[in-house]
């Protein structure tokens, strides 16, 4: 059954980007305020967030890493101890001159990342190879001062959670980055339903202050694709500025080995891009605050027993699930659990109970069924991990269709400029070329693959002897 | 058996500062860093924490309230709008000044509280008292630039939760004022074993903008007291000069009705102060991160297969568990977990294993029992909530031992500079009264129960008519 579009939002082919914006708002996720960038996140995306936290928070602790809180001020003299770094986030800091009345001898920026806070750290607690690992993550928000913002996907302020780790050896150091990159994509595709590409980032594109960059790019619904989460291994170039100096197993004073590695609230920006439709949010099951929705139609005592009852029986099965038996019209309850994109929508009417049985429609695909009471439980379970596997196929689906192999710019720019996409195309290796497929589209590398294919010999821009295959792609 | 000194911590009654901020290291509670009054949060604080969290989060989502995210930014005229809220906080406010490289037209506060953003937010989402109530809180960080800071008591910045509510009448709102205010005592009195004293703050000492204030009162080991949560009534002294209005049942615009209650890291503080001895923390069992320490002596084969087995056991009772297998000395052992204030443990040695049982010692008292194996979980089960109720006895103890009723100044003065605690005492209701308190060792007015006591008809400062009893201390 075809869903009727929801005359509140744009449609979604029409004007992308209005799309966004008005789902943002008519699904009650987030609220301007004065400050350009600063979101209010409301109860339901906050829900989401909370679903996120919880979800990676445990992967996190599972995979041995404690959970840390450091100031969100850092002194300018000590964002500046590693040289790279401070050029990359120094100008986008907010910066604090004043703790009340009293000008501050020496400004402090937001944290915009807490890289140097936690090398002061280590610093001062490590002494042995005994003391290490440390395995350490924060919540928290942060603050770049960007220029243009979009909800979600680029605020001034946002939160994110920020992994900092150190290791005896080089090796431990880059298993680490990696297997966090691991934890986000299962993280992704598994609860999101995004598929994603892995890869490593390229010298232009890495983390100010990282030896490398890997990093999960996903592919929204218009082709424009979003990093999603990095994890950054560090080497030593910052542990010999802060000095962070331990004695190893020969009794040598060693510099150890860093890693970093974030996920952001933009995630939700992605969930409404892979996802969303033209009636609004589309949540998969494994992260969405309510699974369920039991609406009522009508209001007489049976339907209300029935309501209460289903909703206990779901309870039971540990089903996140959600009542509305309020006396709006039933059209009305429709639209607004589909605009807030809740996996599975049970129809409670008077009919319904005398028959015994309920409809349940499923938000991915619009479509309804008539169950009986009694399979309920049974076919709600069932339903939750279809619609899970439903949305993570259609959204591979979709990236697969726009990932296209192009060995010419001319190929590019036409792609592009009509169905754009992840792009693989070879490249020499050098950062003009890199900066020149920027004309089109304002493209950018996306991540060299850990396993490239042998597209052609020759780099796209240039045609000099290629060295790797890189994707490109439109970014957020 | 007494449990003997640990040289690492000053005792306690020699030098109870000194005790706390060694307490604060030893126990790898926080670390200073650069800024003053900002902290890190180590691990094992962050895990206390996040138990706090947890409970507190369900208690709250139980009773209907959302979480929320508001920006960390108040732009200076927003922060003005209610005179004597900017006046209270406006002081003691940090100042962004500098966004990258340009200064910004208004410079914004870093929340030292977040009612102004909570009023900005509700006047634009509230138009009928169908729109009411709105329950939302908020986990965060808050930042007031405090002259004299002390780790988790008193610092710059500081974690906490910020509930903030919408309510069609006064009535409604001055009992979810209460309602909080309840939870937070059973919050202290049942998990972190501490039991408070609760009241309404004088005129002096009350929120700045509230209507009222009431609070949470708790003794500390030395006699000083700590605010430790607040719950405000602000009647309309906020939506007035914010113009947060809704339409009522009788069609006529209406100003709401609004609280906001909160509870800090300082918590953590309480924790120590209250439980803790001269051999480091005691946590209750309810909010320890791990109840129970399961520490190997020597380590032969079946002492590990005892620890893991004992391990299993207690986990599938969902008792929070941890194994030290390490080869250091059983008494550097017993020294760190002791140090931790993990509720139990248990000592596994060789002679142990041949003789089918274990050793298992009580943090609180000290004592230790012999406890056959097959007795373990049923044991320890009973002994965690043994131990939860010793705490608090002990702390209720003290802390009526420390409550005094006094009718002249001169008994508390000689009671303050010896054995300090709660003053139960009358006053005439006259701020310079009030005041005149402070002469004596800085005390304050705690609160004004709910039920006061008639001790005298008199004021004990200037001897006029006596209109309240009132608790007085010394503060944190």
């Amino acid at each position: 059954m075809a869903i009727v579009k929801n005359e509140k939002i744009t449609s979604r082919d029409v004007d992308f980007a209005q799309w966004y914006t008005d789902i943002v708002k008519q699904a009650h996720l987030a609220h301007y305020t004065s400050i350009k960038g600063c979101l209010v996140f409301e109860p339901y995306a906050y829900a989401i967030w909370e679903n996120m936290q919880k979800t990676l928070d445990k992967m996190f602790k599972e995979t041995g890493h404690e959970n840390v809180y450091m100031p969100m001020f850092i002194p300018e003299s000590l964002l500046k101890k590693e040289a790279e770094h401070v050029e990359g986030f120094a100008p986008e800091a907010a910066w604090v001159t004043y703790g009340g009345q009293n000008q501050l001898e020496e400004r402090l920026a937001i944290r915009p990342t807490s890289e140097t806070l936690f090398c002061d750290y280590y610093s001062s607690i490590i002494s042995s190879y005994r003391d290490l690992p440390k395995l350490y993550n924060q919540w928290c928000s942060v603050v770049r001062w960007e220029k243009s913002t979009r909800p979600f996907l680029r605020t001034r302020e946002f939160l994110w959670q920020e992994g900092h780790t150190i290791h005896e050896t080089a090796k431990e150091a880059e298993e680490e980055t990696l297997k966090m990159l691991n934890i986000y994509k299962k993280f992704f595709e598994k609860y999101l339903a995004i598929p994603v590409l892995v890869g490593k980032k390229t010298e232009k594109e890495k983390f100010s202050g990282a030896e490398y960059t890997l990093s999960l790019e996903a592919l929204m619904y218009n082709g424009v694709s979003l990093q999603s989460a990095t994890s950054h291994y560090f080497g030593q170039k910052f542990s010999k500025p802060f000095d962070v100096k331990f004695v190893d197993r020969n009794n040598k004073l060693q510099y150890v080995y860093q890693t970093s590695w974030g996920c952001t609230s933009r995630m939700i920006g992605a969930l409404i891009m892979v996802h969303g439709d033209d009636n609004g949010l589309v949540l998969p099951p494994k992260i969405a605050p309510k699974q369920v929705v039991i609406a009522s139609i009508r209001n007489d005592e049976n339907v209300l027993n029935s309501v209460n009852l289903i909703e206990k029986i779901l309870k039971r099965a540990n089903i996140r699930v959600q009542c509305d038996v309020s006396d709006k019209s039933a059209g009305f309850k429709f639209a607004e659990y589909e605009m807030k994109g809740v996996p599975v929508r049970i129809e409670v009417g008077p009919r319904d109970v005398a028959n015994n049985q309920v409809v349940i429609a499923r938000r991915d695909t619009g479509t309804k069924e008539i169950v009986r009471f009694e399979d309920i439980k049974k076919y709600v379970l069932s339903l939750l991990n279809s619609i899970q596997k439903n949305m993570y196929d259609k959204a591979l689906k979709h990236a697969n269709e726009r990932t296209y192999t192009c060995t010419t710019l001319d190929q590019v720019r036409e792609i592009m400029e009509t169905k754009p996409g992840f792009i693989k195309a070879m490249w020499c290796g050098d950062v003009e070329c890199e900066t020149k497929m920027k004309e089109i589209r304002g493209m950018k590398s996306r991540c060299i693959p850990f396993e490239e294919e042998h597209i052609s010999d020759t780099c796209i821009v240039c045609g000099k002897k290629a060295k790797n295959m890189v994707y490109w792609g439109i970014q957020y």
